[in-house]
């Protein structure tokens, strides 16, 4: 980067530069570089308003929006020095404007201020951001779908406290998952909707006296509609903290599925088995397959809400309008959008990739007397026993299972009898694993047939 | 609270009783009891349903749903013994309700599981919570009309960095509040809609075996539909996190108008006077009169968040379906959700009560060569200058009226000249404040036309 | 409570009492009558050295100190009826003594304020934290150190990833812990010995002209020494963020450790068995015996670190001296505290009573080429091979155990030859679990004798 | 960076090469190379050991060191190319290191694993930092110190509440800084003396079977002894998260004397000059100079603790030993330290050039009845009069100041006997500023004398 000073920027106040220290804290340009296209974009929108309302000519509009666009053209092809002297993305650019085209440089910054220059930079940025969470989500969701699907009728134990609570199907678990993404989607969506709204031309706080046209810019960037508070305009910055919270939430998601694929991975359980594209192996140990990418993921968590706990705490607190506190928006967001959209995509990756090991799952699924719960239902059913009556009789009847270390089918009738006379032979029906999952019809339920209604309905919802 | 063992409940299989520090850790009693009434009206239509689905008979239903209402009152009215040895709200419920009605009462647990019931509770608990927010920002925002539109044109200075920058108007200021707020609700609204699916009938993580209207129940709810998965139905938190993180970007806007309060009640600044009843004294400074309200509610944003930073730590990485980790989930959102709405009071009744001191506003919209800026756009409309240009030559006017420890205004139309040759009288114009605000017309500008014409459409939209 | 108007606290100036609203979001005798003993512990040293220093009679000194100890004995006894007007346990307390002792009662606040006496109560409480803290983690790691010792040489798999990656032994792994909670005990030994300065007699901010001596009462309070600033004194609360930030790190251990247990409680791992007493059952599910305590334990990382990012999140950006945002810092320090406390308990507990199962922990341990690292290290030694080659060499050998699907002890002589010509039978000696173990006598290492040293250490250092 | 596929370095398991997703997920060299010399030092110190440890020969060990260097050298001068298939820097520094000497690079590896290499590295680099913010703060308290002798006796107003409370000395109010920075030093110091043990030999995870000496390589390294459990040495990451959280309390100082110096700044304070090399302009209003290093400073606290939240919720819940999570564990320190130090450098700079503006605050001191508490502390000593009987008397007669629109001095003597007729005229003496300052002579109080005190104190321990 090239060293001018940057005094030259705020005219003839400053006697004193500012020294390296100021210059290391207060530069912006080492990663705002990010927002040149975004820059770009809304400087060359509003000079056509510009021109459109007759502030500046249609020639000297031209000529700025030709020279942007050469200006792009260097900065996307790697040929645009930049200065940190120049501070930020958006002196760079006009710096380098003026040299292209000269005088007329001067009168792209009519009527507009780098307070709402920047939030509109920073708002097509994180609303792009959105939509690629969007995406990156809707990819994720047609994985599972697709496991959910070949899956509908594998039989895996339902866990509780990670203990063996109840059969459940493969298809049912993925599309618990489903369910977790779509909300999430839907966030990202709700997000996207409330932010936006075109800051620019809320100038440094106060709006302007030139008769400028809001709803032109914000309609060429994409907008619903201008802001409709300049102060608010500059000084918001909720669209970057709930991009922020709906990131979080989606990486808890995440982090959940990722334990689960760690957990499933172990040679204790094995339940899937993850590819080798998304494993690694070990410096020392030639034998180990880690679930690498996995155990990323579920870390994602951390660094996205930690851009979170960042960002919130820095607007605690600040007087109206823009402070320079405020600069510290961007690192954070670029480093948790970047890291969300990769932990998405390495779990589609995953998702797609694994095999779920039916055997492991179904031997799993019988054992712990995991049809316990059918059982006492049973017993309400079949004998019109109070359910908390019969929780107590399954409770001995487990009992007696555990202490002849048998499961609840090896149990005679005779054995059962003698805890409860009126149980007949029909109860060995509901205790087999895939008799259990294919009772639990009620709406939401875990029957093969209610997970392949949920699949179309979603392929339905995603066209 | 009595000490039964709550070894009873659970059935014969425990040997030993949990001891202290297990019941210490375990039981929810002592905070889950502010959901008696969800749980209440949760059961209540469970019962109603499983007679109209022919799984209990229709006078269980009735006495079931009659003890409910006796238990409901004697809760209501504190005549309740909770009990920390059944360790929750629903089993203190369910015990009571045994007491009071007999048998019928075993036969209310059938088709569901506490897991579906707590998830059920809780967010019935959520949601109320949410349309309490919803209230208490609207009446915030009605308080910030009544004084947007007492003040639309009354003169304060606007602050980038705390240093004065241009003038605006009380109104335009008050308004920029009204934004924020205004998204906070629209985000609460989103949040109700998206978590309003009734778990009820997911039972302990598969669903069930009997033939239940999960339909009905959602209705008799008030939720929009039944949750589609039974996995999701019982380990989704989601609802309680979208709460608090609301609440907290919220609690951050809060923060910032608290920050401004304190700050414009020193007496350095002198902006506001806040009513008696938001402050209060020092035991050992007899002349204070000090912000507490406004630093109290400046502070909320600390536990509100921790809240959802408690919650989110929680959530991580929990493998499904439901975990006793999970347990954590309600205190931090019942405190988050009792400081929230405190916050939200205060601060409707502190602006409310609050006097903006308008001569100190005024004055210190004029000092600080406020009107600068007119001055730059001045010169770019009048002698068509580049505003880059402008800019230099305003910096040079300001240079020469601070070397005179005088204000803009009062530079001679010599002075001026000698800066810039092209200098007329016309200049004058546009250095006061009034006519600064004034001018500012673009929309969303600080002009009082522009502050009346947003408060015109938010009273139209608040109804 | 009583009701009385808290107006006449703060003498004659306010016109209107503060609303409902007011006091609730400004009382805190809610939950500061925690701190009820140390108060009065304050008051009694204050009285005492006012006495000393002449600037009260003896008799009224004494007066006061008798008068406190009724007090004191009136709440402890549950006597004592608090009043939210009176705000705080220092008014409750001053106001009670006035009508116990008279007169006197007023010359107690003399050369103090409420500012250090709050700084100086909420320090003793604190301090008694971090004492507390130290003492249950002692106790945690004397239960660590006896399942250390009974099981020094019992062979289990040490993980990476959750994959099987080198026998270690039981001791070593209960050790590993060990290191961490000493740990975290001198990180609260540090953090007590650093916030041991005496607050009482900076007074309001600045200190005082009467005569005070601030040594006698740091002694007699068991302080080190009085603060150095008055300022200082009455806006610090880094001992409770220190606190904070060494309970969250602790909590952090114990959520690993309780993570651990849950896993090794499932079916699929079976290594140990927790006791009744630290499990509780299902409502639904007769079977389950799930590990509750430990999910628990695991939970409270999150709302004690969310109690650090509460109270860090309210301290940043607050001028000094004290501002009201500060008496936010109690409620989440003791909800912290008795978490951290409640869980170190609970972990103590269950470490104590839960029965490793030695056949699944060495069946474990010899599976998944557990050795393979011991067969690349033989390579090296014995064949002087360097050790990347070793590595390569040993992946080829668990490869050709893998695909005929046996362990490495399972492959021929010739087989291994056919990989590596020079390995000779010798290589047969490393390949079982208990002379892996046993092998890695370097300090630190997982050998029997290495972690008998160590529980040594510990215990020599415990005393 | 070269692309070679990182499959080479796992052996020959890996059917299928990690893809692009995988490689960007899991690849860390593009960070971690800023430990380069950190992995540099510690692979020389353990091929020194692993000769004096007869496991490699003397000539190998030279060989390796000598290499070592080498690689260093083209690493610090920017002639080295990084590869991302190489993962990250230790296997980066190997691969070169085997091409610059050939075979005995494959001998470095033995009796050491990636995770102690990885631990070790790191370890040292956080220490490091330790020593660097260790030498921040002084460098900033000596700039206090200086501050604090010049202003020892100039009177400013102290505040709670942002109220004026009492006066203070400038003196005061800076050492006030200097107490909570010098807590800081002391809690980096205890978080070094903790950390600063060796993990290098723990190995993988149980240690070796190779004679390795790890007390020489500890010593050779600096640290004060081996690790003593290598499970423990592998997982832990507490000194990282110890030098989080000391650093956000640090920073949290820092944002209280950042908001200090903002509030300072303002026209309407006007107590502090901020010098041009700290300050910056406004592109579009040229009167404007920004406190902007104060509130970069000011917002810095946000990451460092976002940094704190992001690693804690990555290490929450890891079993042991290492997890591919902890490598999210260097970014996030990294970052963290670099904007500490850069804070404190910013601040050291403002402190040293700003010049408190002396009428404003000796103007401010005297307003607000700030002597107040003064008359009350002279009504107590001179009519012996009970303080809270004082403290109505006092405000009687701020009251009627008030109504007056005088200040205390300026009511009469037969006014003040109106409200207490015992009042003499002896009272006066004690209502000016400076009276009131140099009264405070308690220890720790604002009185010059005790503020040059102090000052000299510091002096003394820094040396």
């Amino acid at each position: 980067m090239t060293k001018d000073t940057s005094n030259q920027m705020w005219g003839g106040r400053f006697a004193a530069g500012p020294d390296a220290i100021m210059e290391a804290i207060n530069a912006s340009i080492g990663y705002d570089q990010r927002m040149a296209a975004q820059d770009i974009a809304g400087s060359r929108a509003h000079a056509a308003m510009l021109a459109k309302s007759g502030i500046i000519t249609d020639s000297d509009a031209e000529a700025i929006r030709e020279g942007l666009l050469t200006v792009l053209s260097e900065i996307e092809s790697g040929n645009f020095a930049f200065s940190t002297a120049l501070e930020d993305i958006h002196m760079n650019v006009e710096a380098r404007l003026k040299e292209v085209i000269g005088e007329p440089a001067g009168r792209l910054h009519t009527g507009r201020s780098r307070n709402d220059q920047v939030a509109t930079d920073f708002k097509l940025w994180v609303r792009d951001q959105m939509d690629a969470a969007t995406a990156g989500i809707e990819a994720l969701i047609k994985a599972l779908l697709a496991q959910a699907e070949a899956g509908a009728d594998w039989v895996m134990p339902g866990f509780t406290h990670l203990q063996t609570a109840q059969p459940v199907t493969w298809g049912h678990h993925m599309m618990a998952y489903v369910e977790m993404f779509a909300r999430d989607k839907s966030r990202f969506e709700d997000a996207r909707r409330r932010m936006n709204e075109s800051p620019l031309g809320a100038a440094a706080l106060a709006g302007t006296s030139f008769p400028i046209d809001r709803d032109m810019t914000a309609a060429a960037l994409g907008f619903d509609r201008p802001a409709a508070n300049s102060l608010d305009a500059v000084s918001d910055r909720d669209f970057a903290l709930e991009f922020l919270a709906a990131s979080s939430i989606c990486a808890m998601h995440l982090s959940r599925m990722a334990e689960e694929l760690v957990i499933w991975s172990s040679a204790q359980f094995r339940f899937v088995t993850l590819s080798d594209r998304f494993s690694t192996g070990s410096s020392i140990m030639p034998q180990k397959k880690n679930p690498d990418a996995a155990e990323l993921i579920r870390a994602k968590i951390g660094r996205i809400f930690g851009a979170n706990t960042a960002l919130l705490m820095v607007m605690k607190g600040l007087p109206l309008a823009y402070s320079k506190d405020m600069q510290e928006d961007k690192e954070q967001v670029f480093d948790a959008a970047d890291n969300l959209m990769l932990a998405l995509a390495a779990m589609e990756g995953m998702v797609k990739d694994m095999n779920a090991n039916r055997p492991s799952l179904e031997a799993a699924a019988g054992s712990g007397f995991s049809t316990a719960t059918d059982l006492a239902d049973w017993l309400v059913r079949a004998l019109n026993m109070p359910f908390r009556d019969a929780h107590h009789v399954t409770g001995s009847l487990v009992a007696m299972a555990e202490s002849r270390d048998c499961d609840l089918p090896d149990l005679s009738l005779e054995d059962m009898q003698s805890v409860h006379a009126a149980i007949s032979a029909d109860v060995f029906d509901v205790l087999g694993v895939h008799n259990s999952v294919a009772s639990r019809m009620s709406y939401g339920g875990t029957a093969p047939a209610r997970v392949r209604e949920q699949v179309a309905r979603w392929k339905e919802i995603l066209g």
